[in-house]
């Protein structure tokens, strides 16, 4: 399989899916679209998304009516960034190499965009698009997983948690806690999604979940690296920003040579998680390896 | 029917019921659940919830498994109040009499314990308990109707419009637009919620539709009302702030005197509206006339 092309394509389809989606700027309310539009087309990698279309796959699933909570994995995560840029939090001016929400359209709306990206979520989710690939109680499973992941217990908890070790020495555990709440949560829950979906069976789904954990490691693990190592041209955001920050990170705990062994450790386990699944889980495995090398 | 005792049987209903779905502060992350907690447990009147059960109510169900969707619109409405105090916004220092998260948590805090509060409605609109009260179809039409009223097109919006339209002179009819999602929508819903809940005809539908809408005006006219002639400590929030604001208003737009008498007519409309329903709906009744002559 040519993985790249795979992943060109598929990237294509979730962006045509969010344009079908998404609302467009007209009326009154076409400041708040266009905020939110800002930010969720901005060139992502729609990572989340294509997890989960993948997991479906995986399973022979069709994947046409999981497009839409594909879309809402997106909106989530692009909630999120919006929210974690503020000002008040990490005080980001770039993102995907472009001026982030609140420099564009003030703190106001960048917090209303990021709030309206999320309740429109759960629109997605409960879409009647929706309905036609899954039963109304699985419907229901999966969207419990991803509100669970997402809220207190999950990635905004994580983001809580994350500001409040901001300077302090933490234990390693506190570390995976954090990157587990922030990064992990989301990333796990998109691959559950595709694998209620694809009515995973109760041994398929808890090998898709430790997929996904092992995957969230790696890219957190990544995400850790590039900060120290890549540049601000190629990852879009300031690089050395953890560093600066005083922030709690892998290679500050392992140093860089020691967590390129742990991320390729995790990629490994995702892997050996999907042993029991045939030729058409390549693209998880192929997205696996994937997180790992990526520059961005 | 003594409606202060059911407004107060009611109201220990909810909370009794948020006391026992909220998470409880405890672990790494008790310090982002007591932000949550702080908000959610201000005292506040839970109309929203209250509406929701007194509509199921009005339809004869059983509401105990309603509770956690009561639960999830008071979420849904602290975050809502959280984000729309934050100094960025309107920048309110005083609700329901005490600081507001933002003094006491700091801004960063506040922003995530409104994004923990809307992420967990969701947990708890998927909550298994629902699901022994409802078909899970009507389920998911339940919840996407609520991710309607909350998002762009509704409540996030209506803020969004709200602070646009901030020394701008603006139309009735933008008012009244604005008024609709910010206010309206999630009244509304939460009416619509419980009207789901209890099995509602077509014709019960839209009837309690059109009560939810009524009172949802009326009550956003009371509140502009409240804000020219209630006291600080009256309201628990800071009077006259839409006046020094300069916000468009019902009285600045047909003074005072008028204003009550649109209200009155939309507590009549919403009283109309109920016609067709029997004792089972005073409750409802009752709210509309108490939503009329509150004084916070």
């Amino acid at each position: 399989m040519e993985f790249k092309k795979y992943l060109t394509e598929q990237c294509a389809v979730v962006e045509q899916s969010l344009a079908r989606y998404m609302l467009t700027e007209q009326g009154p309310l076409a400041i708040h679209i266009k905020a939110m539009r800002y930010s969720l087309f901005a060139g992502g990698k729609r990572i989340r998304p294509i997890l989960a279309l993948a997991t479906a796959e995986a399973l022979h699933a069709e994947t046409k009516h999981l497009l839409p909570v594909a879309c809402a994995l997106e909106c989530i995560h692009t909630y999120s960034l919006i929210h974690d840029d503020l000002p008040a939090m990490d005080n980001d001016d770039l993102r995907r190499g472009k001026p982030t929400s609140h420099v564009v359209f003030g703190e106001a709306e960048a917090i209303l965009a990021g709030d309206g990206l999320l309740s429109f979520a759960f629109e997605l989710l409960t879409h009647p698009d929706v309905q036609q690939g899954i039963s109304p109680v699985n419907q229901i499973r999966m969207i419990n997983l991803i509100a669970k992941a997402i809220g207190p217990e999950g990635m905004v908890g994580g983001q809580s948690l994350d500001l409040a070790a901001e300077g302090q020495t933490i234990p390693f555990e506190h570390l995976k806690l954090i990157h587990g709440c922030k990064t992990g949560a989301l990333i796990t829950a998109s691959v559950q999604a595709g694998a209620i979906f694809g009515k995973a069976t109760e041994e398929q789904f808890a090998a898709l979940t430790r997929y996904g954990m092992q995957i969230g490691l790696a890219f957190q693990i990544v995400d850790d690296l590039l900060d120290v190592e890549g540049t601000t041209k190629d990852l879009g955001k300031t690089a050395g920003a953890d560093v600066s920050r005083n922030k709690a990170t892998y290679p500050a705990f392992f140093g860089v040579a020691e967590t390129k062994v742990m991320a390729g450790e995790a990629v490994d386990a995702a892997l050996t998680a999907l042993e029991f699944f045939d030729a058409k889980a390549e693209p998880l495995r192929a997205l696996a390896r994937y997180i790992y090398e990526r520059n961005n």
